[in-house]
């Protein structure tokens, strides 16, 4: 493999460039007979788009699905699903700012290190711009978990160094930030109206919790339920951690704090975040992701051209604050691409 | 693929269980002509061993690898490499009081509902003792990376939650806990004495860095280096979570924070742990995992049978402490075999 | 894997449907700086066209391609290429005709016992349409392969039981039947035009070269040159055998007549094909592919619908009479695919 | 993947040279709960040995093969089992003979071309002697096989240019040739004889047959069960050609000939040799491979020394006069892989 695909039996194969002709993929291993329509995969991607306040992106895609085979008569085939979805806001930018410059924290630099040189238009291949693939595969991975029951919710734990203090699963589809608690929301915007007036950017923490999920699933040793969700979600741009359950904190806690005992009535708590031996409990899975800050600054920051002399640039004011909450619906979207694998991987057994 | 096989071009294929007749494996993909030896080899598993202090284990096996075959005449032939660690502590011991019950923070639970029944002498396949294996094959790809002069060095960050106060590589080696700081040791002593005492156990945090790794390693959108990183790591038992450079700490932090400026003499700084956009930048690589305390207790816990039924469990103090240091090398085995893996695939660009 | 991609390194995913929206698919691996245009792969494609005379399908697609990312400034930049052919005459036929009929030969009875029903439009996802993809990925390979000095060349050695007198190279792009002998094509109308009076279709053999490759590709024990290759051919609609060199001849033969001695200027024959051990010698790779007659016939069979009710079917006369030569330049594709996959894995080795 | 895996869900990964220590694998993906035990496997693995008459090998190894992992009172864990059997017969001969010469119709010439030098004793890796691993890998399928009532039965079909005329296939392990006709054996010894006094080989076919396999087996548009059968049987030492059905006869077939009409009791024919677009139809699997004589020769041979130099080579009457018969468990055995894999990922849909 080299890169482009996801996953073991469900797998996605994404393509696509921030501003080529439009970005795409195809799904393989979908089971037949899933409901599936265009309507239904772009209720996952309208939630990605850019949105007013935190994200001040200019570029207003409408970035509308086009399901191209592998559907009929509003069902799964069970062969091959090819998608795409258009660029439509391409205009030629002027790159010549960008061209020869390598930004900070961005891949401009390691991509011309990779492969000797690069598609400079707005990141080209490595622009946030690829997660509406994953998107569009982790709706189908959806379609299929939806048959099951399971359901799959993220939400923003972290803002600006700023954490909810209530989770209401409720309120997060009430609100643009995905929170779970609507008190933080005023104290995310003002944190995000002091930085946007500096030029400066945020990172936070997203939760994202599944519900349902049979226990059984992960291939132990090395493609451990726990092992394939860091991989999933540390593969998605900005994300710097991951960490399952309990997490970091494990590191300062005893043995009789982590453990979670069993009673009749099942598991006393979730330290483990429904993960034991890196497969699925039973219990609800909980995993997060640390989003670190938008690299593209309105600050003047020092850099190098591609022939290594030094130079300032200064991104622009364009950019998000945050990929959160547009992260949001991504991560979720992985989660979903790693469950349904591992659920179609479990069946061998003739479990479920 | 079923999980027991990591990698994409160098692959390990592992096996074997705690009280069956031993571990072993398969190394395919790597280049010929390295110069390989079962000595060499060795010198990384006896880093593995259970010691004396915080390591209370009763087991003392020699762990011995024998290359099966994949080395002629001192060097690697390109072929596979079988290699076998015979398991000569496996004495019958009476199994009879956990057959049947689940330990808390165990696998049990989960391997039964996911295979049906399990092996349940020493847990089996889901046994810590899985890491031999993982061992061998790193130190198969060190061999590689030593070709290169490829670096990688683990340390223990943190135990039971006191964190080191500063990293002097050289001290690692010279004392059992892989400390950095040798001052920091009397402390761990302390509080592994004090948490043994009440018949607990202790987490930490390791951290793993690469050096002289050359830029350009890393296949977007999916397979980014971090990403494959986070599975690497995450899949080894006891790790509840993983970072990159910064990691966690990116939520609180600005953009402006977080970049790495360049200069024509390089980074001014290694935010990013070494990764831009899921590829090598030529930084030194960072990354840290969270380990969870050993779940198996001196004190009482309670749980359930595999019929439902409530009961108490008291594994007693023939374990470890801590996963820590045992999981040290482990650690550095799942980096090299992730940097041998993406050297191997850059290599197509006839880069180097 | 899930059957819709092929390759290890340099891998192509494909979806679509005769009857839907239209083609496509995905290269990835493909090392960056390799020069790539539209109008290169297009030369491939048309070759690929429903012709005069031997093909008699009234569909005439005009197979345009767009590429849709993973080129730039005409180089391919190292990251996924995405392609897509529009289907264009996917006008509303009446299928109510084949909807519930099982066709003999075809895929019709096998996709409704895998899949549980099917998109019965012109054969959806079995129709031979599908290898268009197969011509774009394998033209793509051909992109790279030139860059090396390798070539293949496929042509016609066997029509309706009328085997080819002379192989003359310079012959094959001459005429419509990649045939390497101008004096067989006489005799190959006459027989079309016989059969086809009977409303009957016709098979044959197709011999595929590839010149200039290097020592050494291949991958004992399982993916040998000549399984991949096999894999690759067998995996084409319409072929059931498949031969490297001499191919079912050896069975006929003595170890003296199948060996190929060797002096100091080279092999004194090619009897194995140019693979030995399943590694490519450096000679020429020859392979054959048995393509059977195209099974909708004018004539009317028996069969059962999909109540299992007999009924007879008599598909018409729009289709082909034979698969050859349409499936001459999607057979050098996968020959093409299997040698690209093939370098780029050798190259870690260093070699070339 | 590197070569030594074979298989996507239901996996073998091998090991071992034919004067190491001795050879083994893993089979991983394989479900809990299927009987299995060294008994079982052994069976398979003596019907390999090399017997009187045809094979004249002097060695006689027992071939005792040890499970190392993966099975726990007599049933499968789910997990990956190990397996290895030692060389017993590797003895320190003199290879100087052969060290630095390219023996005909050997890999030596193209390993030494892939890898930059080879093991030489005995042909290492490239030896026959490798396929002891793939019938532990393939019986360890068949155990999985059986609880679903799949039976695959191979047998000679010609050797040195005389077919049997019949099929019994009662007859065929009644005899040593695997024939499932009695009288052809006396015409195919009085063949042996002859060439073996000129100190030359055979060749032969061997036809594989697999019974009641379910319909739905195949992943189109690639990964096709014939496709995946020509990849097994052709990766295979020896093999030169596969066909499936008809095979190479459906080149001077009409349509009419070689389609399958359907009537309400089943299918009328099996020209497709039970696979339809790429996927089993319920009827009899029917393939077939075409076995090049073994190029170790008696008589003398021109070849050149690894500097290039002209030399002869005699290699001796210590081996087989063919590969037939004791490639016949080795095709079984690939067979019964690529069906259990198949019934795996098919199982996904939750069809059976």
């Amino acid at each position: 493999m080299s890169g482009d695909s996801f996953g073991k039996v469900f797998i996605l194969t994404t393509f696509g460039e921030s501003h080529g002709y439009g970005l795409g993929g195809v799904v393989q291993g979908c089971p037949s007979g899933i409901p599936l329509s265009e309507a239904f995969i772009q209720k996952y991607l309208d939630l990605r788009r850019p949105g007013k306040g935190i994200s001040s992106t200019k570029r207003q895609e409408k970035d509308k699905v086009k399901l191209l085979s592998g559907v009929f008569e509003g069902k799964t085939t069970g062969t091959a699903i090819g998608f795409f979805i258009a660029n439509e806001d391409m205009r030629s930018r002027d790159y010549s700012k960008i061209k020869n410059i390598y930004r900070p924290g961005h891949a401009d630099f390691t991509y011309d290190k990779k492969y000797g040189f690069r598609d400079y238009r707005g990141g080209g291949r490595s622009s946030g711009r690829e997660t509406v693939s994953r998107v569009v595969g982790g709706s189908i991975a959806r379609a299929f978990l939806n048959t099951l029951g399971i359901v799959i919710q993220a939400y923003t734990l972290e803002l600006g160094g700023i954490r909810v203090e209530k989770i209401d699963l409720n309120e997060i589809e009430k609100n643009y930030f995905f929170s779970p608690d609507k008190d933080v929301i005023p104290k995310w915007e003002n944190r995000i109206q002091e930085v946007k007036s500096v030029g400066d950017t945020l990172g936070g923490i997203v939760e994202i919790r599944a519900f349902n999920v049979p226990a059984g699933l992960g291939e132990p040793v090395f493609d451990k339920l726990d092992a394939r969700l860091a991989y999933a979600l540390m593969g998605v741009g900005a994300v710097k951690g991951v960490e399952i359950g309990t997490g970091f904190e494990v590191a300062k806690k005893l043995g009789s704090q982590t453990n979670d005992f069993l009673t009749s009535n099942g598991f006393m708590s979730n330290n483990a975040g429904g993960i034991l031996g890196g497969i699925s409990s039973g219990q609800d899975i909980v995993v997060r992701a640390a989003v670190k800050p938008i690299p593209s600054l309105g600050k003047v920051q020092r850099t190098v051209d591609t022939k290594g002399r030094e130079v300032e640039i200064r991104v622009g004011g364009r950019h998000d604050i945050s990929a959160i909450p547009r992260i949001v619906p991504v991560l979720e979207a992985m989660v979903a691409l790693v469950l349904a694998d591992f659920i179609l991987l479990q069946r061998r057994m003739g479990t479920f």
